[in-house]
């Protein structure tokens, strides 16, 4: 029996299956990236040309139609295993187009058709290749609620102003979608999200990054200087500086996207490792690793973690569906639910990441010092593995207090 | 959002449901049993009377209809939050009668009339209240597969020989379900199993269940002296000292449905200590408990443990009915795929077990000293939880063993 | 060579060999007190009349000269691994007469001699064995800080009203050391403490301890109705609600005392188990139990536990001493200082009894259901070990974050 | 108080002063070295000039006089904080001067003038900073006491002919001591040691170390091909493939010397963080770091790992002192207590290399994802101290399975 995520519909499937393809060519040059901390620009046309790009993109605008988030994070994942920095990028992309994807839908619901014209030539370009997205999300000093890169309004549009961290996929993106926040007619601060190409005036991209693993992802600053956006591409999204409903809806997928990609990292370290083992033959002083008891030990622990984890991101995923497909397409989602949804959302988010970091611990233990020569892929794979944790939201330091206290009935956003 | 274990078919909601009804009632009595070290007799009473006896009896049968695992283990889960001891009983009984339907239903595929009928009067008994089984598997000092009761051939039938240990819910059982040994005609040991009546001639409960918890379980020792057996109520199961299909595929629904019960422990003790929390009031000296973060970090822990343990659970039993559909009702098992679903069981059977004692644990640490007082129904759960890495197949020791073998693809019979 | 906790000093030999030879004969009637819920009280008359109630007695006044902490946890520890409920009323009498013998030398120094005289006759009653002492301190609801037993002025002394909890030892205390507070001339909460009789008019031991484990202790409450106190017998001891000198001095002794008899437990468990498993030989199906790798390592992990714990034990208490040798006789302990060695004591605290119950836990494991059964000493360690953590000061929950505020230069006091 | 590893006499104390001096200085060039991956040649002519290359050298030979492993540790877990790679290398010439200074001392008790002088020249030399060491042990695929390294007797000597891995240090070393095999007169394997310079004829060091940290260690492969010996240079040290006296002595020293580098690294994490939690002031949405209870929650984690760590590397310093005060300086050692010591230091080395792998992930964590950051010093601790488990003796898997089979009194060097 294969105990993979499995992907539940056809749709499913296909992005699976082609996911499995390219997996294997975004792994092969992986080791370059690292090293040479560069992008890995030549997977992102691969991502365009595949349709890979275009997963999300409903069937009827010319994509793949992965609607569910158990199909979802079954590709994902796979992207995962093949290369870490790519598959963040490709989440990046991915998450992002089931939002615009679930906006179009509801659009439909509601017979907005200026919506609905304006998400379905954004869809078609996603699918057709011509379209890759990027989030401008994270600040240094603020979390993802309290953004302040700031919208101000202008004759017929805005103007946008900040810096942004952690643009994944930055330098192949066609167009960012930038949080932010804009006063009100009342001079409240609202939070609001622009949809920014990324050749707009105003908008540089720092070419930074340089960390301990992802090293591949592009993950650069981006630096806003009165970049134009236009009304029709700037929504109120809600308060600032509070939970709201699209925050919480686009964070299930996207960052239940990125759990996935940690699974893969592990499920890769495992794989590796195991060939590793069962190429050990015996010696004069040593059994075979296969049939050493204490290796037995370590690899039925990372199998424990692999099979807990597994269960957890197809549950988290099964249960975002059934929360999704019980609402109405035209109304508000529960703000409550979703906190309980989010909350055990987050039980996943930091068992997966963070037991993806032991196993890849346990498979460098295995390899007995292999593991942590360059040349050994795992030596990457415990570097690339740690950025889990960090991803947002949340980090674990957080999720401790946000699982708390939705458990105990507290109100989250409440800092005690 | 409910994420406690669903049932997936109406079979399963009705046996989630009747489950409900009675752990609260079983609850109450947990404590008297647990004090006096008295078996639990009127549960046992109850679930005669209630129907819930005959949860895997067949619908055509009079029974509930439960055949998935995955609602199985919804129904007994419900039980372990009421009362562990009764739960353990209430499963041995409910796996032994899901084996049997199980039996019923490939007779039926083979039109083997004798045994249709024989099958159909057990399980019509059971439904109707009339029959309640126990295993008698356990003996000290061997492994499940190397039991060394014996039977002995006799004219029209067989005799057994033995003592065996956690005959879980004997007192009030009607029939034991006995794992033994017989030589074929070659000389050669052969695992058997024999059907024989408590009130048989030969067999002595010995009453002498004490220990740390579960103590209203009824676990006595039984002893078979020269207990005679009809040769339609003995079968050949296959070669012993080995693993066979019916032993896999056993243990498969019974052990899961200890795993749900032991998972039922830990959220009843969870709900017990969130209850508390929440009844502590803010003092000079100190914030009312629900405020404190250093209480929010161990309630996560426990949300995520629960949540890992839920998906764990729920997903090897949709893998095992996965399994279960995919086989022809009159072929074999494949073994080498059994031995699969079995690792991936028992890493399920680990973790949640580990877990859930943690999860106590962690329940006492919350209650601040409360729950170490005898009152407190969470010194019980503390003992009666601690059963849980024990239940075979398989003890901590061996399972991490059989996982890796498994894994490294060495075979699990062989000891290194 | 010998790796357990061991004496520095002749006096420490002297107790150690003599906590040694009396731990098995309490190790003896355990069963017994644990199975009837009934106090140790033989246990006490042997501590009186073998001189052990004297450890802690200078030798000029009768007794066994302990007055570094290092000794002073080895011949606890010792007791610890005979019976821990006696090893707990012992600790509560030895660490009270510490600290009884520290404010005599503190009277000698500052030349005091009514209060030398005073010192002198209770440090030669214990030597002797004509009194043990207790400590009534906790009050459920408030921490040891805020005890709300209560102390009011009469003419020529006080009166004492309050109800206490867990006080280990006290169906046999001659004296109570009792926690209070009262007011002082400005109408200030005061920290107070109170010597009184047990036998005083206004004192009643509900004898009400029924717990989970350390059944033979005796932790009764008692209440105190109008208990009157002289004033010679009645101490200022700083201001209420606040860390004072003598607090946090009486509490490293006392409380290092505890973590020695949880350690002592973990010993115990960890000795019964190896004797177990080699005692188990090899089957047809079976390794010896001492020839299994996987028992191999959970073995290795209780001694990797037990040699961090007595490392941690013996460091601290090395610790204390110098802290305490580097003070001067007769002036003012430094609270910032005592802070720091508190902080690390609780690292030590948490660890150590964390690591005992963990110790139980996988000698359960190893012994392989054998250690569940009532008769197996095994399952009364489970439940007396399981008290470690709540142990005060301070509980798991505030000593994190006592350890993080103190590391990161927060002041302890304050509720963040 | 200081909680540090402290020295317990003179010369330790000079040895822990001139560490912490040039710690700071070592620092400063690590982030380069690791980027480079190049050599901390510079830091080794410190060594040499500075006299810390003389530590272990004894006073009346121009050395520190190090003598005792309290004080050894507590000087080598400086280095350690400045700069892993360079304590390595100083690590593996500084116990190599220890094993010497102890050959020169047995040399002197016995009265053997031709080793007093070999010894005294080579110590002489090292305390002059004209000779570094550096060991060539490890093989790949051979564990160290089955090296397949072959010394040849020749005319007056010995070729030497063999492949060593992990040679740190190597590229600044000026004697290698070779850990080989011979046969003697039996045709029996013998384990055998040789004294080789560096310069010698048919020694070619690869230069080949990449790895993921470490990198500035200079561990590269070294292959002798016919590389002579002369007799005097040349020791037969026991049986081959067995524990041998000098191999267990010389790892107390060394292994337990790489433990308190890893010590070191895990504590410069712990100020790092500190420093970087305590400059986080509170914003509109955060409180201060420092005033974070779930902040407070890993930082006492963390100072708990590192309590514990020093407290079982002072320990385990001091019962090795003990053991080898307790030999006659002329007698063989004891073999069988030579096994429980290592016992004990293997729990310690497990334990320590294990935490402080676990304080620089959760210093990573407390950073908040700035630890990731290339630039940031942690993100190269982090993957330094990852190391720790594999140093020899013994990996992790070979520790469990050590420590396990002598507890349990089962031989360690046979194969189960």
């Amino acid at each position: 029996m294969n105990f993979e995520l499995q992907p539940h519909t056809d749709a499913g499937h296909r992005f699976v299956t082609l996911a499995e393809e390219y997996a294997s060519a975004f792994a092969a040059s992986s080791e370059k990236h690292d090293r040479d901390n560069s992008f890995a620009a030549e997977n992102i046309v691969a991502l365009r040309k595949s349709g890979l790009a275009g997963a999300t993109v409903p069937e009827e605008l010319g994509g793949i139609g992965v609607e569910r988030l158990v199909d979802y994070v079954a590709g994902i994942n796979r992207l995962g295993r093949g290369d870490g920095a790519t598959a963040l990028a490709a989440n990046m992309h991915i998450f992002l187009t089931w939002f615009v994807a679930r906006e179009w839908r509801r659009a439909r619901a509601t017979e907005d058709r200026p919506r609905i014209a304006q998400w379905e030539e954004m869809l078609r370009d996603i699918a057709a290749g011509r379209t890759i997205l990027s989030a401008l999300a994270t600040e240094p000093g603020h979390d993802l609620m309290h953004v302040v890169t700031e919208a101000t309004r202008t004759t017929g549009g805005w103007l946008l102003k900040g810096r942004k961290g952690f643009a994944t996929g930055s330098p192949a993106a066609d167009v960012f979608v930038v949080a932010c926040r804009h006063r009100n007619d009342n001079g409240e601060w609202r939070y609001s999200a622009a949809y920014v190409r990324a050749d707009s005036q105003g908008v540089t991209n720092m070419h930074n990054w340089d960390a301990l693993g992802m090293r591949g992802s592009g993950s650069h600053d981006v630096v806003l200087e009165d970049c134009p956006v236009a009304n029709t591409d700037f929504f109120d999204v809600g308060p600032w500086g509070a939970y709201n409903e699209d925050f919480l809806a686009g964070n299930f997928a996207g960052t239940l996207g990125l759990v996935a990609v940690f699974l893969g990292i592990a499920e890769a370290a495992r794989d590796i490792t195991l060939k590793i083992l069962q190429g050990r033959r015996a010696t004069a002083s040593r059994k075979a690793a296969i049939d050493r008891s204490a290796i037995h030990h370590i690899v039925a622990e990372i199998e424990i973690d692999l099979s807990a984890s597994r269960a957890m991101v197809e549950r988290t995923g099964t249960m975002m569906d059934a929360f999704f497909a019980a609402q109405s397409p035209t109304g508000n989602l529960p703000l409550q639910e979703m906190h309980e949804v989010m909350k055990d959302f987050q039980c996943t988010k930091w068992f997966v990441t963070r037991k993806a970091i032991e196993t890849v611990d346990r498979a460098l233990t295995l390899s007995g010092g292999a593991g942590y020569m360059s040349r050994n892929p795992l030596s990457r794979l415990y570097r690339d593995v740690r950025a889990g944790p960090f991803m947002q939201p949340f980090s674990p330091i957080e999720a401790f207090e946000y699982i708390g206290k939705v458990t105990l009935g507290v109100d989250p956003m409440v800092e005690l």
